[in-house]
């Protein structure tokens, strides 16, 4: 059921959202060989003059000639289209992606929490959707400029209708090689439906947390009451995935809590977010599985008040 | 099974918490020739060489001479003795409590939440306990300072072992007798426990909420999520009273709803602790609550929630 897509090497890449995601995969796949075209928002022009800096543990570099868009029907079509806008600005997808997708081409969804591959379904036609787990600290520091400071692998599977598990595919296996060869670690999904769901058991609590408690997820697990609260809303959302079978077992939720518990003090994507007043990912990361918790009828009570919270939260953002 | 207090005009009250609300109705009574003995704190040299000043919507007045004590055993034994401190400090009152009190006297608890009348009974021995709700805004603006905004009616109920009401007593008769002559309005509660519910349908959300989201009462209800949430926390806590069987009807819940939302913006007492990094009454008024819904097996998770989140600003309050 797999079309081939170009060979390596060949394959051309659309990045829509040149941010700390999108800027640095980009960049990466660049500064290997691939041919990557940039659409870019804010920073276009200044990009356009001075190119993309980017600061990484991995070393730094800096591009000096991209193909850079404000426009994406200045774009050509390519064979690979990542998406890493935020979540907030999907409904933008209608506009954006048919243009700079060929037929035969591939999305990749490389965003945060639930329904992305699912809402873009309608758009892309034939083409194969794939979806991306960014387990990575990138941001964005100024015009052009990224910083990378740590992590990076990104799991990706491939989605079909009603996220039945696919496997390891060979347009999977295609794109998997690209970043590879690029330096990107790749872990494959074979389920990305229960890839999805695993990382919502880490983010729905720490990043609802850290913006409603304004704190650092060292602060949230040294405390006792939020270390529990975190563990009660983890296990929430293995409630709602176990009802769409995808089981995630009790020492899943253990180990996240463990390893939370003994990382460096983290400040999730969420609370940069609302740290800089930015319009906060609340529908994808906190909306979609609450509601998907309703259609199954599964009691997610502390979910549901974390959602009212970040709404009220983010209703003062934006009335700012 | 009543015994007399002293007659009117002739009971001495002592008031053990000199802040804005024993301060203030202490000083009323003082006002209306009540004799009145003072346990101060931070401000006893302030107040002994300058007197109380109180700033009200009833009227400005200043004491300049009062009884002011820094010491529980300067302080004559009294008819009946206000506990007015903040319910954080109650186990202060093992000490505070008996050299202040007659035999034959009463205690008049004006806490906030649930439990403190409760808490006291092993204490005080054979004398009367009395619950005081107070819906009042008046705050400590400075040393023996005192500003009342609004509002300022007791609810007082007497205090039985297992909150068995009552009804209305004689010895709650003489001491709202003595509150009215003071020109402070009084309702009677005739079961105790069930006017401390009726307080906490209202002082759970909005004083959980308002620190939590950093909030007014207006913010809050203007937000249909956060509306949305306080309904349900009074749902919560209505189901905790029923279990105790005191039944609270939905449409006094659509009142405190359509109330608050009128009401003009308030910040409530917790929030004002929180303004003013105090650490917060969160045992009276949201853990004692829970700790009697867990007695009684009723699910409560957003209130089980509000109070990990409280405990954790608190926490920061205190590491401060």
């Amino acid at each position: 059921m797999d079309t081939a897509l170009q060979s390596q090497r060949n394959r051309s890449y659309a990045i829509i959202g040149t941010g700390a995601i999108g800027g640095f995969y980009g960049a990466k796949l660049q500064q290997a060989g691939f041919e990557v075209h940039f659409l870019l928002h804010s920073d276009y022009q200044f990009v356009r003059q001075r190119g993309l800096r980017v600061d990484s543990v991995w070393g730094d570099f800096t591009l000096d000639s991209l193909n850079v868009y404000n426009d994406v029907h200045q774009m050509p079509p390519c064979d690979v289209v990542i998406v890493a806008l935020k979540t907030t600005r999907n409904s933008l997808l209608t506009t954006l992606l048919p243009p700079v997708l060929k037929e035969s081409g591939a999305v990749l969804m490389l965003q945060n929490g639930l329904g992305n591959e699912e809402a873009i379904a309608p758009i892309v036609g034939p083409a194969h959707i794939l979806g991306g787990l960014c387990f990575i600290c990138s941001n964005k520091v100024g015009d052009g400029h990224i910083h990378h400071l740590d992590y990076g692998t990104i799991t990706l599977g491939e989605y079909a209708p009603d996220y039945q598990p696919l496997g390891i595919t060979a347009t999977l296996q295609d794109i998997a090689g690209d970043f590879e060869a690029a330096g990107i670690p790749i872990q494959f999904a074979e389920d990305l439906l229960l890839a999805r769901w695993k990382k919502l058991i880490w983010n729905i609590p720490y990043n609802g947390l850290s913006v409603v408690l304004n704190a650092r997820t060292d602060e949230i697990m040294k405390n006792e009451y939020t270390r529990l609260l975190s563990e009660q809303l983890m296990q929430e959302v293995g409630a709602v995935a176990a009802a769409y079978n995808r089981k995630i077992p009790e020492s899943f939720i253990q180990k996240m809590l463990d390893h939370t518990a003994k990382m460096k003090p983290y400040i999730t994507s969420m609370k940069l977010d609302y740290d800089h007043h930015r319009t906060l990912e609340i529908e994808s990361i906190i909306g979609n599985p609450l509601q998907a918790a309703i259609a199954k009828q599964i009691p997610v009570p502390k979910i549901a008040m974390l959602y009212a919270q970040l709404n009220f939260i983010n209703s003062q953002i934006q009335a700012k």
